[in-house]
């Protein structure tokens, strides 16, 4: 059925089609956003460059989209423990494999986005780009995803989230239960408490 | 004031059946957990308390299980910004608006889970319970979450994650996107790197 010239094959993320990811990008996110759209092929560029990986751990490099392109696109999750993060702004992030260590990191190449003004806009915050909104952008960056950033084999000293059971009782003050290594009272009642009853 | 026992609760889940819930919860979580079971009526009790709210935002106090459940029954997510996670060890949770600043805290009562001892064996790291396999303390949850629990309203003196852009550049050593303010050169080169190229 296929047709003598064809055009090349539609991006795919993590063997589904863009489009298809995009949707339920949203429904997860909230909105479509440019890092959850470059998220989605950066999980995918790591995760070509691993291979089969039976026991998958993730880490990203900042807190903003990219978590939610691993935890739309992979079985990691920030609650289950395989989803570690780095607030460190950088739009990057690794896959491995929790046995072997071996790992892919994958980053967006700034020279790349550079020379494309319509994504530059965006991820360069409008140094030499053309600021569009956000809908466009995801268009572009739809189109072009793979070539806007690298992948490459990385190894893991160390895997990042052992899981470890803390010993825990109940807070002098507040009754709570809380890690007892924190000291003689939890974080809230030691004084940090975001919350005011 | 008194914190307002939830036991009246009829055991559903913001608005779901609790067995649709533990499935959706062993979807997204990859297996049925008891912090994702508990975080389920964290997060429906302060819910219950808060009432509807136009601006969502979350806070939990632990980075097991409970972000899950937020992240599977609110429209709150780690990577959109309305998920604010401490790493505090405590199984606590608060949903507040974020333009009123109102919310609503749920915790584990420490006291009601030692009465139970199926529920202790597991939440209490075996002290006075009964240590089960992990199914059967999920059912026990099931069973009785809002009595296992508490929550009150709460002020917040602030949102805890105002939305800031931050001046990025090229690091000189990795030429990556960085933040500026943490350097002459990202966290990565500046010696932190989780990876070996």
């Amino acid at each position: 059925m296929s047709s003598i010239a064809t055009s090349s094959a539609p991006l795919q993320i993590c063997g589904m089609d863009v489009q298809d990811y995009l949707v339920k990008a949203e429904e997860f996110h909230g909105h479509l956003s440019p890092g959850v759209a470059m998220g989605g092929f950066l999980v995918d560029a790591a995760w070509r460059v691993l291979g089969p990986t039976p026991y998958l751990n993730a880490v990203v490099e900042t807190v903003v989209c990219l978590p939610d392109a691993v935890q739309i696109l992979t079985p990691c999750t920030l609650g289950n423990n395989f989803l570690q993060l780095l607030d460190w702004g950088k739009f990057a992030l690794t896959l491995y494999d929790r046995e072997t260590l071996k790992g892919a990191r994958a980053w967006v190449n700034r020279q790349a986005v550079a020379a494309v003004p319509e994504v530059a806009g965006w991820f360069l915050r409008g140094a030499g780009g053309i600021v569009l909104p956000k809908d466009e952008v995801v268009k572009e960056i739809a189109r072009r995803g793979p070539d806007l950033l690298l992948a490459r084999p990385v190894e893991m000293p160390a895997a990042l989230k052992p899981s470890e059971k803390v010993a825990t009782g109940p807070c002098p003050a507040c009754g709570e239960s809380y890690p007892l290594r924190q000291g003689a009272a939890c974080l809230a009642c030691q004084g940090q408490a975001y919350y005011r009853f």
